[in-house]
């Protein structure tokens, strides 16, 4: 059947998809050591009774109930003891009256015994007899033959999912081997010139691939198999070849390439080697480049190249359906109309839930590909989404820790190490962190904002963005200033002001409150920002500024004292500064949160702290 | 260090675990296709910019911008286009004023350019030149070397467990292995003379093993590696030999027998192999019999002998904290004081989130341990749980579907096979089935109650009983009858009556729909039951009746005619009954009950359908 369509639905493709796994049911024997997460392919009756025999669920005595009747604490019966009975031990023992037998859980009920008496009410004695001190009725504290599981029980359906609690079950009726359906597998082939394997030195013009790497850990984590082919070239002869060998395995992923021709080279090849063409271009964003054909009954799916849009196709195809968690979307946001949208989203704990924040920064950005915990469905008819429930799909095991959003400091990765805490931390400078806590996006924000009418740090600023809902925890103390390679020589600010506009720099990003330093020493001295060299290249971090200076990729930066002794670089006061951490009131008293601002009150840092760091300095 | 204790606190156990475990940070190198789910053992910096050249966001043309400035829809600008640039070529290309060159998505930009047009704002022409139809700002279109990552930042942070993005991550960067921390080792050891392994026959007195199993699973599940070295007998030198082999391992566990004898002799075991035992007892129910000790800097942990206890202990020590959800649980529950509880529970879909209910049927049942999803934790001061929100922790991933409990039919198999529903069933009989809905625990109650006095089927005893806030849907019409043997011969009701005193029966159990059709026709007929062979023995459902007569162990049972054609038994009807579902208002309108409904209505069984099939018949 021919289904060449020009763009087709999601619910089509994933149909297709569907239809095509719903043929893929081969079974496979597998032991029951290696049967976990893996799905049944039958029907599991018991052919035996569980307990298979009358069993004892105490240590004890097994004996006639009636004998014990008269039995009371201050009263006792006494009682022949005929023998003993463990678990596992088999002995041709009958009890008659006034008679009993020593018993240990799990041991067969011997023959005239109907109850077991626990061993915390009897006595035993020197004489061969046992004191009982309480009454028993019939059947008590025996687990008859078949009552967990009787001979003839579905015990487990086709289609289950085995947990390790289902393995027990399946031991407890010795079943040690299970049929189980067989584990898709996938072949990934990368297209692209411009892809290097990491492996290897990455010459200049290309790029390290990602979606394999990516694709085949989702793949291992959803529980299938893959296998990889390498990159293949644009070049006709070299993908043929490796679809030719990825057909053994069930699902072939062309991906990796972003460059224009590789859609109509897998499109090409597919029809050379005999298969047709289901799909090209789905109507949804991102993921118009999506092609499905199929050769020889196997299915090949092209991804679209950007990091982030390969991986939430491929999980709209392939994922776990039900891995889906209810989230608020605090803020308003546009789709396009006529396109089902696919939007990558961060979460971010809320009270008891989550909230779901929209990553606008691109697909082509592999760091979105690192935040986006998952994406959210926006319908083709629906327009805004505004302060409304979503389902958040998610990538898989999602762990939420602190998200720390704003400036960035050595400091805090010490802090998160020595508390043990898990965290995302995403370096956007301290007016960045600043608008991400209002958003609601952060917990916390790293901040070191100089306000230069004042003189004073952070709390000016919070105050013109009308910062609400928030407090400043007062932090610890940097020392910020030039740093340099020290082959330089410069001792003074003098010598820098001497050579500024002969000396390659590397800037900070604009919003980071380095940046805000540098652009007021450009000021306090008169300097012009376009006379200096690499004013416009911004690194987002201190670390990145020496590894640039390191490097010789520039010559001079500001940055931490702190950051220039790890370095090994030269270091030139301009001014000390507070480093304080913004903190959502709604989120302040959060376990994790609290042990962040406990740890930065004991923990040794290579800063000097304040008396009062840690404290609350201000709230808005 | 000497810390022997009689019975010490859970704490004291976690820690002593906990405090091991730190010891064993053993770090091995992996290729990046094997590092998803391990825990990172270094800080990962990046070494390079992402991305490592200024590159094309878009396909297009790159242009210096400032020739695109008078650039309007209907007086579009013309550029000569002096080449073209795909992703990973690399040619050394400069564009003069009035030049540009044609570029793909990932493509190098080329000297002398500082802006992309998309190529949907242009138009080639046959001359070898371009028209521009909007005019484009500096740097637009561009993604800036460094940009994304650059060379210094932190990406990773020790500890991270790796997710499939973190993979990504990493292989952008050009990290293809990384150190991560050895996986944790486990030794398993069964004990216990009563012990086969699943894939032996089953001698009298014998269990099967389950322990090994459901730990190997979890221990799998976790991340964690095993090796099992069989069961150990009740035997010094058999326990000794594997406990030296074990010794490889990082931590043993010894676990599955229920003797008393086992706990003194891992003990004894543990001190001639030159270890010591550093707890005997934990303070908390179940769990008393726990076993810590140390060889050769090896931990041996020995853990209670019945399946939902060992899980759950295993889970306290080693299992993954966090993973807790919380729930409702709306019932009361009265613990012992002076003993920490961990009281196995099940969980219910309720509203947006879960409810928990206890299973109280003890954990000697392996029933229990299916359908056990985690447990909670009761403080040793705390004695009445009462309708309260609590932390459930959960054994790993945990499905949950619809839980349906009460009457046995394969009709429910049947349905939920055809709906594709995930459930988990629990066959309680119908009037156990009516109280789990009254409770809360059943979202769905399969039920076939006659009234005596009226002669119609189940709701008279919804009236009796009670029940509110449920539906009753109409579900289709079984045939009841007598299930016998062939070659008894008997061909009607009075063939059965006449021999009745001299046959084995196989009764089903209170509560059973079926069991109270028996006791109706014994009462009719006026026999006693206690004349009747095996009245009190009870099987579960139907099938385990028919099994337990294809078996011989029973000659005649009362079950549905289904069954008797499925087994090739004989048939005497005795009763059509109504077998209807009572569904839980608050759970009607859920996505899997709704497919429930929908299924029984159109789904093809074995059973008659009255009109009203699928319909709800009566509120409560």
């Amino acid at each position: 059947m021919m289904r060449y369509l020009t763009l087709c639905s999601i619910e089509m493709a994933k149909n297709l998809v569907k239809e095509f796994l719903e043929t893929l049911k081969d079974i496979e024997e597998v032991d029951l050591f290696n049967a976990v997460g893996r799905t049944l392919a039958e029907d599991i009756i018991s052919n035996i009774d569980v307990p298979p025999y009358d069993r004892a669920k105490m240590d004890g005595y097994a004996v006639k109930a009636e004998d014990t009747y008269e039995a009371e604490e201050d009263n006792p019966v006494e009682l022949k003891v005929i023998g003993s009975l463990k678990a596992g031990e088999l002995k041709d023992l009958k009890i008659n009256s006034g008679e009993c037998v020593e018993i240990a859980t799990g041991a067969v009920i011997p023959k005239g015994a109907n109850a077991v008496v626990m061993v915390e009410y009897t006595e035993k004695k020197e004489n061969g007899k046992v004191k009982i001190y309480r009454a028993v009725p019939p059947m008590e504290n025996i687990q008859f033959a078949g009552s967990d599981i009787m001979a003839g029980e579905l015990i487990l359906r086709k289609n289950t999912p085995l947990t390790p609690r289902d393995i027990g079950v399946l031991s407890a009726i010795g079943r040690k081997k299970i049929k189980v359906y067989k584990k898709l597998k996938f072949g990934i082939i990368s297209t692209g010139n411009e892809l290097t394997s990491p492996e290897e030195k990455l010459d200049f013009g290309k790029i390290y691939d990602i979606n394999s790497y990516t694709l085949a850990s989702y793949i291992k984590e959803l529980g299938y198999d893959f296998e990889f082919f390498g990159i293949a070239k644009d070049d006709k002869e070299d993908l043929k070849e490796k679809i030719k060998k990825a057909l053994k395995c069930d699902i072939i992923l062309l991906s990796g390439g972003t460059s224009a021709g590789v859609g109509d080279l897998t499109e090409t090849e597919i029809k050379e080697l005999g298969g047709e063409i289901l799909v090209h271009g789905i109507k949804i964003k991102p993921g118009k480049p999506t092609i499905i054909g199929k050769i020889e009954e196997k299915l090949i799916v092209g991804l679209p190249g950007y990091p982030t849009s390969c991986l939430t196709i491929f999980d709209v195809l392939f994922g776990n359906e039900k891995n889906v968690i209810k989230a608020r979307f605090p803020q308003r946001y546009i789709s396009a109309r006529g396109r089902t949208e696919y939007l990558p989203v961060i979460l971010v704990k809320y009270k008891d839930g989550f909230s779901a924040y929209p990553i606008t920064k691109g697909s082509g950005a592999i760091t979105s590909l690192s935040e986006a915990d998952g994406y959210i469905v926006i319908d083709e008819n629906k327009e805004i989404l505004e302060d409304e429930e979503v389902n958040v799909h998610v990538f898989g095991d999602v762990k939420i820790g602190l998200n720390i959003i704003g400036s960035h400091c050595i400091g805090v990765d010490i802090i998160l190490k020595e508390g043990g805490l898990f965290a995302k931390t995403i370096n956007v400078g301290s007016l960045g962190g600043l608008i991400s806590i209002k958003r609601g996006e952060a917990d916390i924000a790293g901040t070191h904002l100089l306000d230069e009418k004042t003189g004073t740090y952070n709390i000016p600023f919070l105050e013109r963005y009308k910062v609400e809902d928030a407090v400043l925890v007062r932090g610890y103390i940097r020392e910020q200033g030039f740093i340099f390679r020290k082959e330089l020589g410069f001792k003074t600010i003098k010598d820098i002001l001497e050579n500024i506009y002969n000396l390659e720099f590397i800037n900070r990003n604009r919003g980071s409150g380095t940046r805000i330093l540098f652009d007021k020493f450009l000021k306090d001295y008169k300097l012009s920002p376009s006379k200096i060299k690499g004013y416009t290249i911004e690194a987002k971090t201190h670390s990145a500024v020496a590894t640039a200076i390191v490097m010789k990729k520039a010559d001079i930066g500001l940055g931490i004292k702190t950051v220039a002794d790890q370095y090994g670089l030269g270091f030139i006061p301009l001014a000390d500064e507070y480093y304080d951490f913004l903190i959502r009131k709604d989120r302040f008293n959060d376990e994790d949160v609290q042990t962040f601002i406990k740890t930065l009150k004991i923990v040794k840092l290579p800063f000097k702290k304040p008396k009062d760091c840690g404290e609350v300095i201000w709230e808005g």
